[in-house]
């Protein structure tokens, strides 16, 4: 166990991630464990491309220091190909966890240009909340467009808060 | 009161915002509140375009899982044409303290080439630390440029610290 | 409750910074103080490039509002050409404790298409705790390549959690 015996410092930590996937015609878009409906143009990826669930899972790994989920889940090999990112979540919760950690809140802003993502705001804080064992009033949600910087991309960037389990 | 009856975690939350804006000739580039001397590109925007206003905003709704600015004041009511982004940080801090919070402290960085905006830096984290009702100190202000990644835009991260009110 | 006997409000700050570097043949590409073996392009820059060492030296300063690094180490001044930027943590680590504050830990994502880093983050990790006084399980470093959106660049995004030095 890495911290028990460090001396006790402040039981918080702070984690953060990102991610980003290019978008083409014929692919579906997921974002948040939600195929959103009317979506032109959808995420190139080995697995479905989730940037919402990724970008929280590389947040959490952070804030302990655990690597990414390319050391999980590398995107070279079959095993993972089409994976479902609420698995790949929920693995990286149960890792955060045995280090002794469970998430506070997250913040989260996706940016993309099309489409409009405001109504599915409330029902992807809530899949994420569920994934993470937290309330809807911990996931905060944002949405921005690109300005032009990204056309085809969707990013998503998150910052955590973590704190110890009690025992 | 959301969380009142919520069992007692930590007393902290972070939160996470973004904001950029396509810059064109024959417009007024204001951050922070302040209207840049010297630019010769301003913000192309709907409402004044202050990108650190905008951010900070979202930054600290994402803490409390408000949603962001988009929903309170969208781009697409003529009512909010031409706003002054003070007063949408003043709402939202409002609706934040409505939900028990108050922020600590402000991280932000703007990336904008030019004009270099290091003598506006105090200026900056004044206003926004007098529309907080933070302290100079408590308002961390970075500059960069883009690299060449985006000579036409100001975008603006931002990264808070929030605290639950006390009674 | 934790911070219920703090006469001052939390302990903790949140700090956020980010850095970029162009890339090109010709230079030698240094990360976490780590000269990257079998990186055909480098950082185009005028200290040694080192975009995770500025983006975690700006994260600190901003947890504390000192400004960014481009105050202290201007690259229009000769004294820094080529400055190696262990030392520009180093003095960075110094200002924040002379303010009161001491890091608890690091997250941070490098964006880059090649070479593939992972071989290389346990060594950032210790480079930059060490130059912290961190242990590495409280260094977060995530790889994410560009997805076609910076195949040139370098850039660093870095979030830090700090809290008050005892007396
Ligand atoms: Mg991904
Ligand atoms: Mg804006
Ligand atoms: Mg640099």
């Amino acid at each position: 166990m890495v911290f028990s015996s460090e001396p006790i410092g402040p039981v918080v930590r702070v984690g953060y991630g990102e991610d980003a996937h290019r978008l083409a015609a014929g692919h579906s878009l997921i974002l948040g464990g939600i195929a959103v409906p009317d979506a032109a143009l959808g995420t190139v990826a080995h697995s479905d491309g989730d940037a919402v669930l990724h970008a929280v899972a590389d947040a959490l790994l952070s804030g302990v220091a655990l690597g990414d989920i390319g050391d999980y889940f590398p995107d070279t090999d079959p095993l993972w190909a089409g994976l479902d990112s609420r698995a790949i979540l929920g693995r990286v919760l149960e890792l955060v966890r045995e280090r002794g950690y469970t998430p506070v809140n997250i913040a989260l802003v996706v940016t993309m240009d099309k489409p409009r993502l405001g109504p599915l705001r409330a029902q992807i804080a809530r899949n994420v909340a569920a994934l993470l064992g937290l309330s809807e009033s911990e996931v905060g949600v944002s949405f921005k467009t690109s300005e032009g910087l990204a056309p085809a991309h969707v990013q998503t960037r998150v910052t955590a808060l973590l704190t110890q389990l009690q025992d």
